[in-house]
């Protein structure tokens, strides 16, 4: 946990160890897409900011404006560089099952966010095509505003996303301050604050875009409409807090996703940035259900998170 | 990895921490079936041994001969203590969904081993009712097996399983021992001798019931017929391995199967007890696709592993 200085206000572990942000990454790859004018330039609405920004499920409040969206920018699904798979929203793909649909790139839970960048691409005049490619001046645009917000000057090393677009590795630490510039972007000039502040507001007012229905991030930002949480694959969990000034990042060294809802929802309660009910509690200390729906076990956050405000 | 008198041949992390075997249990489990004269009162065949044994897959390879075995023993799917879920092979569930078929407690992968539970109820003269219970003659007899085979006096502390059964706690090389006496029952007398000869013939003449298709037990076991491959939910893998008279146990702390499929091919290379080539190579070193089935990492096991023979 960082604020908008880098200073740490919290750590736990290896905090200083490179990690890969994964989807976390993606409110920071939004920076771009409105600080070069192309958001405004294309009437990017607070919706698709929302979806820019997400892991969404596959589902139709979700694919329905990206397709809108696409079609707007002059593009069509078959342009998005992500492959496709199966929705994450379970009852989308059984449904899509039982109609003999396949899913496409539309359903990749990162549409959102490349049609974002293929909106970046237009508002730069460059070429849409290759725009996942890691000299292209969108992923271009994204490292410097990653470096920008991170503190870190040299070039950094990158692998390639599971969406094919170049994914950054910075310390977890660093993570957490760039996540505390948008939580707290008062050191900015007014028009860069204004970008941080715009991409969190439509996070916090869309949670069940930036997610979807039953998902983590989705019931914690609904449970407190005044935070903002992002998943990354991979055991990537971080939060946003406004009110406290506060940038959160989690990376559960083994990737389980279990292990990192936990923790996320365990640190959110010990730093009263929610309260220890509803979906937060759920997710803190979750029972363990066999195969005939009886508890026999409970999942819960070790008790150093736990008391970790 | 152990003989069979519990001599430790390779240990690696805390081996004598105490884990679930989970399904890993299941050959186990079945040596009172046989044992008890139960298995051969009720013409248990060497296929319907495998499946006592098995983690299936849901597919009808493995569901109608447990159907058949359940109508011999005078039950019925109803009579599973096991709830139903989704068939792991995931063709077999996307059929079931596009017929609107619900699974049933048959599609559970441990319904073999509940018909095996259930039919030694009938060969102990014992009610099939409350089968799945701590203080039921089987899981009694169960406990007796599990105690006599790795060395423990004591009662051993037990939780509720996946599947509602009694999974007991063991050490993990104790794990490893009693997989070395089904490797290498020599010093046994000559019936219950027999008796792990035969377990160890069904699941090697069953490499198909005792997974399924695609399943890292099932291509490892394949590969080399004169193997036994185990896996149990949360990171857990035996094998048994005659030729060498060995048992080796793993258990991966974080409960991620990735990581034991992976360790477990790699322990076998290692050993010699499987080539470093096809589905074991595949298992050792798999490429980390991206949605649209480009390479982007590797996952592979650490060099401490790769180099344990």
């Amino acid at each position: 946990m960082s604020d908008a200085r880098g200073s740490l206000r919290l750590s736990l572990g290896d905090v200083e160890r490179a990690i890969y942000p994964r989807s976390a990454l993606k409110p920071i790859q939004a920076v771009p897409l409105i600080e070069s004018g192309a958001a405004d330039a294309f009437a990017v609405s607070d919706e698709e900011l929302a979806l820019a920004c997400a892991s969404h499920s596959g589902e139709v409040q979700a694919t329905t404006p990206i397709a809108a969206w696409l079609r707007r920018i002059g593009c069509s699904a078959g342009d998005l560089a992500c492959g496709p798979h199966r929705p994450l929203h379970e009852p989308t793909a059984t449904a899509m099952i039982a109609r003999s649909e396949k899913w496409t790139p539309l359903h990749n839970n990162c549409s959102g966010k490349h049609t974002g960048f293929m909106t970046l691409a237009r508002g730069l005049g460059a070429p849409v095509a290759n725009y996942q490619e890691h000299d292209h001046p969108v992923q271009r645009a994204v490292e410097t505003t990653l470096k920008e917000m991170t503190g870190i000057t040299r070039d950094l090393p990158y692998g390639v996303d599971g969406c094919t677009v170049p994914n950054f590795a910075v310390l977890l630490a660093a993570l957490a301050r760039a996540m505390a510039e948008i939580a707290d972007p008062s050191a900015l000039p007014f028009g860069r604050a204004d970008v941080r502040r715009r991409i969190l507001a439509a996070m916090m007012d869309h949670p069940e875009l930036v997610a979807g229905t039953g998902r983590p991030c989705t019931l914690l930002m609904q449970q407190n409409p005044k935070i903002a949480v992002k998943t990354g694959a991979e055991g990537v969990y971080a939060a946003i807090l406004p009110d406290l000034g506060y940038g959160v990042a989690i990376k559960i060294d083994d990737g389980a996703s279990r292990a990192a809802e936990t923790a996320i929802a365990a640190v959110l309660i010990a730093l009263g940035a929610t309260p220890d009910e509803g979906a937060a509690a759920g997710l803190a200390r979750a029972p363990v259900l066999n195969t005939r729906g009886v508890p026999i076990g409970e999942r819960r956050a070790s008790a150093i998170l736990r008391h970790s405000s």
